[in-house]
């Protein structure tokens, strides 16, 4: 692996160069984006030059997809013509199916390898790109097909994947799906719909609230912008996650004043502390 | 105000010690609490002497009760026959309507007067009181009848409120048990049942998680023993903050691929953003 080309070099583009030189990687890293934020990439080191698409793409033996989920599928779109046969595509998408899906029509299956690395900021862009941002997190990989790992290219990746400090998980894209809508579309539509429901019921009264309220409603500051594709190419799981806490929360209506709550309420608190061991 | 009585020197009833203190008060402050409670309390200096229920209750100018919501319901049907006339008895409860309702019925009308300092921390007990844990926060009052506030001991009541930093605003119990039905109560329920439902259907899965399921599940962590008796004396008011919380969660299921969700996302936004102003 000698050249790696960065698509979408912000966040986590930016991140992954980063954190690939920090690992050790010696070849070079060219970065697809637009001219301002390839002027920052370039001077933070998180690339070491800019191309366009085609060029950058046709001398990778890495392609990284680093761009909002609706820009990964218009590349996928596009990509298979220009890319070598030994090349690797891979992505750092938040769905996996869609994704998978239009790469298993659009590019040689063997060639792509969709990907999600569970990291992030509340600060976007290349700016607040960190070499160690991959540190300690899992990686997910989701192969259309097993056998996709055992090609020396994703071997090489997932070696690099590792130096950077991630822990692999490999997934099927469904199952990948599934489980993000729980652990982070639903919260992030739950904070949504209790910032939006207590801004209609009681958004004039916000000095009379304890500090909860602040915690549970901070990925509500979240852009629209970045959900938007989300939420498009995962809404069957996230309906179903959705569907899952209301009828969770008519449990809890339903049985305020009796032991039931008693037993939801010590299962939370016992997923809480996991969470933050 | 010459002898203060603190009912509960937990985390609120210690601050309030510390913090009147802090304010200048020059008169001494007795502690009704448990054995081990009263030695940490003593030792930090959140109150002077302890004394049983009844001498402590006898002495005072100001009663304050800061206990569970329970312990303060059954102490109200207690306290009238050792009180002075001219004592004040106020409380630091979360709910209102019940305690001031049991108070109507107990105690003579206008020596009682309902609180809820909006103030709070993730520790508990006295050892985590602090002299500023009212500065800048809310300090709901809900007079039974609005003329209780003009009465000497309210005034001089509400005068160490202010000096403690704390911003005094004036609501009906029922007002004040509606608002925080949504802007304290719902957070918690609606973080306990997203850890319950995660719990239940990813909770073998949390290493795929992003970092906002922790935000939105710290709540979650809260003791029941803290909520039970919330939840049983606001019962009515949070069923209808769920009702109205499913509801929205339900337009948002509904209206997932078009651009209403947009709107409930910049509506959140904007509340989450003056929530942190």
């Amino acid at each position: 692996m000698q050249t790696v080309a960065i698509f979408g070099v912000g966040l986590i583009g930016g991140s992954f160069g980063l954190a690939l030189k920090k690992a050790g990687f010696k070849g070079t890293i060219v970065g697809v984006s637009s001219e301002a934020t390839v002027r920052v990439a370039l001077e933070r080191g998180a690339i070491d030059e800019a191309a366009p698409m085609a060029d950058a793409a046709r001398g990778a033996d890495l392609i990284y997809l680093a761009q909002p989920i609706g820009r990964i599928l218009d590349t996928l779109h596009h990509l298979d013509s220009y890319v070598n046969s030994g090349t690797l595509i891979t992505d750092a998408g938040s769905t996996k199916s869609a994704i998978v899906a239009t790469a298993r029509q659009h590019i040689g299956r063997c060639a792509f390898l969709g990907g999600h690395p569970m990291a992030g900021k509340e600060k976007r862009g290349v700016a607040a790109a960190d070499a160690e941002l991959f540190r300690d997190r899992t990686y997910v990989l989701t192969p259309d097909d097993p056998a996709e790992l055992e090609r020396q290219p994703a071997k090489d990746f997932l070696g690099w994947v590792r130096r950077m400090g991630a822990h692999p998980v490999v997934l099927a894209p469904e199952e990948h799906d599934r489980i993000v809508s729980f652990t982070s579309h639903l919260p992030q539509l739950a904070s949504t719909a209790l910032a939006a429901t207590v801004a209609e019921q009681a958004g004039d009264r916000l000095s009379v609230a304890g500090p909860g309220l602040a915690d549970t409603t901070r990925l509500a500051l979240s852009s629209f912008e970045l959900w938007r594709d989300i939420l498009a190419t995962n809404n069957v799981a996230i309906e179903q996650a959705l569907n899952a806490y209301i009828r969770k929360l008519e449990h809890v209506r339903d049985h305020l004043r009796t032991r039931e709550i008693q037993s939801e309420f010590e299962i939370a608190a016992a997923l809480a502390a996991t969470l933050r061991k």
